[in-house]
């Protein structure tokens, strides 16, 4: 609805409100302070690029925890920008290994995770590893966890995290939520190799005090800045308590469900999120055939794994208004006849 | 009213069939045959980035045609990529001086132009510069041109070109038409120093045979891309002609009213775009009240100079579907009213 309503000008007093309490609300999302946090106009794949962009110089040490697709993304961002980048490897499914991470160079300048992997399933101790980071930057992947779990940014030591609008928050893409404390904003790079995305100039722009002056940078994408308050709107009048509850609920129905059926989760036990479901492909059968019988017969999309795994998971996402115990069993029923029928 | 639509899936057949209507209108409002030709998952500006990051090397020649804003964003961003920037300067409010340009080096790399400067409103001769380009590549920002005057990329010569969605197409800001030849192509950067907009990874995801494989590279603003699809699709139902007409009369209309109410127009005679008119502040008038008393009276935005011309000219936009006659007349009734009574 909120994509609907007439487009406001970028420079609009009206806009800056909106752009404003957008802010607002993807702080209290993210329990952090940081003045600098803003949806950066572009979807959540060029939040990684605009945290390494601003962070990374040449000959830099960056540690990467890489427990998925989206841990092998970082390495290959950061190395893009000159890091030494140190890929600390993990076996697919299972969350990251603080120990080894925090112990693979003295002294990083950066140390980079997923919070929550979307390739795989698996959310991953954040927290753990800002207390363990020492002088390092700690950068952490927010695009599947923010709104569908607690995050408390600032409690666990991130100076750098990025999302996506359209998982859990459960607006269109387009935006890429970001915020970077004061300590990590003092030692970015003047002048970085990506002008659209330079926290220098876009602070100007985007934050600020309200009513204070900002300046042009660029126009910004005002319709779905709307749709992104509205969407943090929605939440806050469900309340984030019940929010995070919901999806753990609908996530817990759906996993419990699935070994009920016999089949195997792919994520280690410990380490599954709610939000994101991941499922061995039984032998057998054709995990293709599976996904267009699911498709065809219920408008229901399930993903394939991705890389290797293309073909021997899948992976099932309950997230923002789509996290309810009903989906869950929904799916339940539909994967149930689609592994007889498909 | 597409921006209300369910969303799509980015991986979904009915998305990819919409990506690929959505380039083919683009091909057509461009006068291209550019396989790779698609709209960016940001705003304009990423364009800009994208056109330099994808084709410069430290080191190359480029020399930029500088006669407003936009071309002084281009030196920037070309720089930031280690370009060595001739720029070629010119009086605000005058086209480009084709044979000051293309003499400017004897053999750069790229030359790049501003088609339709919208922070002056002047349009210049890209068609000339191509004829006249040698060995070079042609660079053109088309963000103010597009929808609103004709373009023939292909037969200007022109190797890359972007464009913005929120101007003369009339659809909300957020997404970066691009084009680049096959020539330009061949000669890009391989890894440039920006994942997000790599067109060698862009080019398995959004483009290719319809209905061929494509390969996931980020989620696509899959809301955004419908709307600019409905966008391109008014436009044809209207007749790109007809378009360009409308625009032309609303222009010329808005002018020549305002030189019958004795302002003087800023951009030169002759190379007066018809979509973005500007005008000099009289004497004794303040700029930024007559631009507020417009706004609170008649929600009429109105934009101010940039830059050293911020309180020295007005800027004023008939594009897409608001370029009509009736709103020149609109805009020339609440300008004497507000030139009278602010």
């Amino acid at each position: 609805m909120a994509l609907s309503l007439p487009l406001l000008g970028h420079l609009d007093p009206a806009f800056i409100d909106a752009m404003d309490a957008t802010s607002d609300m993807l702080r209290k999302v993210w329990g952090t302070q940081n003045q600098r946090t803003l949806p950066l106009s572009a979807t959540g794949s060029a939040g990684m690029e605009a945290a390494f962009v601003n962070t990374v110089r040449p000959g830099d040490v960056v540690v990467v925890a890489v427990n998925g697709l989206f841990g092998e993304r970082m390495v290959e961002v950061a190395s893009r920008h000159g890091a030494d980048v140190i890929a600390v490897e993990h076996e697919y499914g299972t969350p990251v290994d603080v120990e080894r991470v925090v112990t693979a160079h003295p002294n990083p300048q950066i140390i980079a995770a997923v919070h929550a992997e979307t390739s795989t399933g698996v959310v991953s101790n954040i927290q753990e590893l800002g207390a363990n980071k020492g002088d390092a930057l700690l950068l952490a992947d927010c695009v599947t966890s923010i709104g569908g779990m607690p995050i408390e940014l600032d409690a666990w030591g991130v100076d750098i995290a990025y999302a996506g609008s359209q998982k859990c928050l459960g607006v269109a893409p387009g935006l890429a939520p970001f915020t970077i404390s004061e300590r990590a904003y003092e030692r970015r790079v003047e002048r970085p190799a990506n002008w659209y995305l330079d926290l220098g100039l876009l602070g100007g722009y985007a934050t600020g005090s309200p009513g204070g002056q900002r300046t042009y940078h660029h126009t910004a994408p005002t319709g779905m800045v709307v749709s992104l308050k509205a969407g943090l709107e929605r939440i806050f009048a469900e309340g984030l308590d019940a929010v995070y509850t919901r999806h753990a609920d609908a996530g817990k129905t759906l996993q419990d469900g699935l070994e009920d059926m016999g089949l195997a989760l792919f994520a280690e036990q410990g380490s599954r999120l709610a939000q994101l479901t991941t499922v061995q492909v039984p032998d057998g059968i054709d995990s293709a055939a599976v996904r267009g019988y699911l498709m065809a017969k219920y408008n229901l999309e399930i993903g394939a794994g991705t890389g290797e795994y293309a073909a021997r998971i899948w992976r099932i996402g309950l997230m923002g208004p789509n996290a309810t115990e009903a989906n869950a069993h929904f799916v339940l029923a539909a994967l149930q006849d689609a592994l007889k029928n498909a």
